[in-house]
């Protein structure tokens, strides 16, 4: 075979690998949003066979040679050149799959099985313990893991690379480390303020405005509903399954008029990402976001930079208004913003604010990375969690299930995952002073409900590069410098000291 | 490997062959149901890519051996015995997937894919000529297909065995002729009878009231809504991706409040087939149903034996018209039964009443054999077409479109499929005289809105034995005799004499 047909087999095979993943993707989707109970066995072993097809293409000796040889040609992989980055990028996905010896897989697969049902018993009964034994497996696996992928700085680096490739444990400690005091600074400066009343929020909204306001928002915003839509789910999502069918979903809860609303514009963040790839790397290695941080820092932006701001309220609001007389008729502009700013230290991660987000990811950070380098043992968790929830946020859950046992993540192998969070929170303020920079109209048009110029913006600085660059390069081709949490805090310390009036 | 491990492995093939139909099922489910537009083209790659590997699956020499050994150690692969039938059947669907070529296959595929495309255009344009090559092709590929499953009697045989196991051209010659003069004779007196009135069909009946009594009515009969639900689709259809998630779909017409009602109720007797297989022969060569025609006859039965009836009326008026009172507020319960039952020859299959149905099949049965045997001419399709619908039922298509071009199935390559509709309708009136018999009080229960006893006895005598029997060994296990249509036209003449007064 020649080079050009080499080339040809590897996009043949990577696009039926994108194929089975898409496949998958559906059948998932289709099990959190439409399927009946009795269909769980059967969505198990259908899930599991395409997963299965999927592992062994990615893992074949085939693809291991076409990449080799093409790898070969290449003057360096590291080049800013297309060619060059697809092979990169194709070697990297290989390597991580087919260095785990098919044993090892299994193994995890069934430790991590059998941990998700210990966690969702251990988190119902408040009993730490006896997931206790499972948590150090499944962090044992991780770190064999790692260990497969020497050399490293620190045994950390592999597992965050699979999330955020390029990125390395001492560039995350060293943001966080700029970040922490800044942020429990801030906290502290909030708590000694006045809070802000959002007696509003915490109230039934009926559901069918709900999803008229839903709707509205996420094809204003430009989300493409020819490829594209919007349905329920008990935990908010958004997937893919090719350029011209990324759907997203949202919940309505009882008592919160808010959370729908919000929890819309972070999922439309992500699928204007998803919709907004340029055809050119369609089933390609180089298809798809460019980590997860980046994939947060556009949901982010449209969800707090673009959808918890001044401006955007001046437009929704009078909408929300209208839709909702009984519960917004007497509350006040100004109230709103403030009301839906409200700032609470709190126990659960997926309900923190802005402000106190980040310190979430930390602890589970210096958590993960404790545990991995054997600094931290997993019986005392509870202790450490507790202890750093009192000096982050000021506030000690009464149990390990509002506490330590919160979180999906560990039960399911995700180790590394985390930190995503916190960066995109942080890459989304730098993207959004940079946007905000070169079109400074962009905040007067959002009062208006024009979003046009950002999602430009974002389709030409971002979007359409998938995964071209790696999202340390991305940052610094579209910044000028590197992930920096400072243009975050600036944003977070403009934002509260005004509505905290500090 | 001994025989045990043998059959073990074919279980474990047979399973992943269905889990592969099962995905695809939901693949096109979606597709009908939810995707939006600009899923359309990697929907085609992710459908193709599983069909083959189903496809590659169910052909390949591991399989083909295995069924050979197993087969080699059963005495009589006719044996009434689970075992000798689960290897008859599997042995079946191999030969018949295994026995073509490949290139042929792919041929077959090309081949249909650009009939499809010239039928819809043909369609569209009233131009059968466009359309006719692409017929003679169709057919011609099906004979060669058919020439390599010799000897048979006929070559239509081999087709007809694709969709109805063990059926010959011969048996579904003899129950046509039986027929055809019968229903002709029904026609002629209907035709001469007054017309009944059924304008309070032809109005806009509200779309969330024909939901309710939609769901009202598939809950009613039985459909398990935890191992279901139910959806809008273009064209009303049922499927499954396995016992425990068997989908129905319908749709709602702007100037017809029936539709709803009626395709509903027939796709719900689908389901209940699918619901009802014993969990023994789960992921078996023996799961699913015995065959089209019986398939049909659940959906037909449902529809028509109970949906259609007076008894039925009865019970489900007093429930329209609450729902519906503009529309129905001033309709008796006889109009309504009679209205529901009017019986007018119409140029379009789908759409034609229970008097008038069989008709339109026969017409069909005998193009595909003419063509096939070669004693009548593609080319000469339309003229055939319009003389025998002016013999049959008294009415002349005013163009191909509304005539000869209205089916899909031959550019599909579906030939032989036809017949499966009539005979379905001829067993749905030979299991309910055998039930009703053994039940009498189920026509009272039926007012009442009670379907429980109807259920049981097609569970017990139907549904439980999936694909245990071939469709006419099943029919005569229940009735004592073959596939006849004296007691369907018993059912349409007493029917029909006292709706028109003849």
């Amino acid at each position: 075979m020649g080079s050009e047909e080499k080339l040809a087999k590897l996009r043949e095979i990577t696009a039926e690998i994108r194929r089975l993943g898409s496949i998958q993707a559906l059948l998932e989707w289709d099990q959190q949003v439409n399927m009946p109970r009795g269909g769980a066995e059967d969505r198990g072993n259908q899930t599991a066979l395409v997963a299965g097809l999927a592992f062994d293409k990615s893992t074949s000796d085939e693809l291991g040679a076409l990449i080799e040889d093409l790898a070969a040609e290449v003057p360096d992989l590291d080049l800013d050149d297309d060619f060059a980055r697809e092979i990169k990028v194709a070697k990297r996905y290989y390597d991580r799959n087919a260095h785990i010896p098919r044993e090892k897989i299994i193994e995890f697969v069934l430790a991590t099985s059998a941990a998700h049902e210990a966690w969702v018993k251990a988190r119902a009964e408040n009993d730490f313990a006896s997931f206790e034994p499972h948590l150090t497996h499944i962090f044992d696996l991780r770190r064999q893991q790692a260990e497969l992928f020497q050399p490293y700085e620190h045994p950390y680096d592999p597992l965050l690379d699979e999330y955020e490739p390029g990125m390395k444990t001492a560039d995350v400690r060293a943001i966080f480390s700029a970040l922490r005091p800044r942020q429990v600074e801030l906290l502290r400066a909030i708590s000694e303020s006045e809070q802000v009343d959002n007696s509003f929020v915490k109230q039934h909204y009926p559901f069918e405005e709900q999803r008229k306001i839903s709707s509205f928002l996420a094809g204003r915003f430009g989300y493409d509903w020819e490829r594209g839509r919007l349905d329920l789910a008990p935990h908010p999502f958004t997937t893919s399954f090719g350029h011209g069918d990324v759907r997203i979903t949202t919940r309505f809860l009882d008592m919160d008029g808010m959370s729908a609303l919000f929890s819309t514009m972070h999922e439309t963040g992500h699928a204007l990402y998803d919709q907004g790839y340029s055809p050119r790397y369609r089933e390609t290695s180089l298809d798809g976001a460019a980590s997860l941080a980046m994939h947060e820092s556009q949901s982010r932006l449209w969800e707090n930079l673009v959808g918890r701001s001044q401006e955007f309220c001046r437009f929704v609001f009078p909408v929300m208004q209208m839709l909702f007389p009984q519960h917004l008729g007497n509350v006040s502009l100004e109230q709103f913003y403030r009301g839906i700013n409200r700032v609470e230290p709190s126990l659960i991660r997926v309900e923190a604010d802005e402000a106190t987000y980040n310190m979430h990811i930390m602890l589970r950070f210096e958590i993960e990375t404790g545990l991995l380098e054997g600094s931290l043992r997993a019986r005392d968790l509870p202790e450490i969690w507790n202890t750093r929830m009192q000096e982050y946020l000021g506030i000690t859950p009464a149990d390990d299930t509002t506490g330590v046992l919160q979180d999906v993540h560990w039960s399911s192998g995700l180790v590394g995952y985390f930190p995503t969070y916190a960066l995109g929170n942080l890459i989304s303020a730098q993207l959004w002073e940079k946007m905000v920079a070169a079109n400074p109209e962009i905040p007067g048009a959002m009062s208006a409900g024009d979003f046009s110029q950002i999602l430009a913006w974002l389709r030409e600085n971002v979007h359409q590069h998938a995964s071209r660059y790696d999202p340390q390069d991305l940052v610094r081709k579209i910044t000028g410098g590197p992930i920096d949490p400072e243009p975050y805090l600036r944003y977070l310390n403009a934002k509260y000291s005004r509505i905290y009036r500090f």
